[in-house]
């Protein structure tokens, strides 16, 4: 996978060498450029934005130095231009893993108060991080990218990558305990350290559904419930 | 405000070094100070994470490093113990606008497949950035701290601070032009370089209106229209 970053702080994508996108990349899995959309400016003090036409609070970014930089990427990276914005469709774990299918991808960062419309002639997709005010597009770009990038093939081992199934079926994780049993007198429940994989399986099943339902009950509406999970649920707590 | 992060990689924080965060901080507007969940490890080998109690993939991150991680951070910071994790509450504007009031904030940042659930007795509160996956809670905790960072007196300028006020009324912005009027053939409307306040007033109010119904329609629902706003919708296009 091939992913350029156009941004005013390309610096802020270092973060990429570190962990397990670091290790992925030293692995030649993928390759992560930032360009700077300043290099990009025609204007004699390399300006990138302006003043908003009909007025208004804040500089809009202007639209040559990113239609340029989107251009000049084009040439070696034909992939989607996706822009961060506020406008954008929400992203979700569906998006990360359709666009960890493509090869290359075009993110663009926005900052100040927004990007001059005429630039989404040029993108093709516009996401959204939530319904939250970051500083800078550069924010949003670096979860999306990441969970793009970690289902990218032999980025996770083969253990973790089939930990996704968990979340794919729609419920939160069960709780997790390690060593050791005993921390300053918190105890591991007891059915984890029996040995009976079936019933640590059921209680584990439980636990999830008690937990989605309790914390996030907008995803335990979607799930289909098997005849043992209604089983379970009806048991005493 | 004073933040600490507890984290395996506290380099990525140096992404608040750069663009309005940094500037904020050299003007010691806030401290920002990532510490190594691994120092704490009392592991011969400083071991942070250990195999699940009742078997199963991945491995969890042990509750001592972090505990007494949380411990030393209580110390000299009396904020609330946020954990970044999925089965936290979703992360919105008004819970950014709340947490930039505190003083003083501390962030968990967990890897691997999750934390032991004992660590949870230690943690006040926890948020989810969304429903997708990511490689640790450092790329959750870097939008969520931007977002409360910026709001905090001083960051912004005083132009930029009344912006908010356009997402508050819960309404997507109208779209920005800036010069030139004329890109590549691609024109400003008319109306923005007309010099007629109030229909220029008028007109992003509308755009604002028909974006937002269009491209999220879920906040459109929540919108109080006043009579105005219903005389725009009714006007053509």
């Amino acid at each position: 996978m091939k992913i350029n970053i156009l941004t005013l702080f390309p610096e802020m994508f270092d973060i990429f060498n570190h962990s397990i996108i670091g290790k992925a990349k030293e692995k030649g899995l993928m390759e992560i450029e930032a360009i700077n959309i300043r290099d990009f400016s025609l204007n004699k003090h390399k300006k990138v934005d302006d003043y908003p036409y009909g007025g208004g609070a804040g500089m809009v970014m202007t639209p040559q130095p990113i239609i340029d930089a989107i251009n000049h990427c084009k040439e070696a990276n034909k992939g989607k231009v996706i822009f961060l914005g506020p406008k954008g469709k929400k992203f979700n774990q569906q998006m990360a893993e359709n666009l960890s299918k493509e090869q290359e991808l075009i993110f663009i960062c926005g900052h100040y108060e927004g990007i001059d419309e005429r630039v989404y002639n040029h993108i093709d997709m516009e996401i959204s991080l939530g319904d939250f005010i970051l500083t800078g597009g550069e924010m949003a770009a670096i979860p999306v990218i990441d969970s793009i990038l970690r289902l990218v093939n032999g980025v996770l081992g083969k253990e973790e990558s089939h930990m996704d199934e968990s979340f794919s079926d729609g419920l939160l994780e069960y709780p997790q305990y390690t060593r050791p049993d005993d921390y300053a007198g918190d105890r591991v429940p007891d059915i984890l350290l029996s040995g009976h994989h079936e019933k640590i399986r059921q209680w584990r099943r439980k636990q999830s559904l008690l937990i989605t339902k309790n914390k996030r009950p907008d995803l335990f509406k979607r799930v289909c419930l098997s005849k043992e999970d209604i089983k379970l649920l009806k048991e005493d707590n």
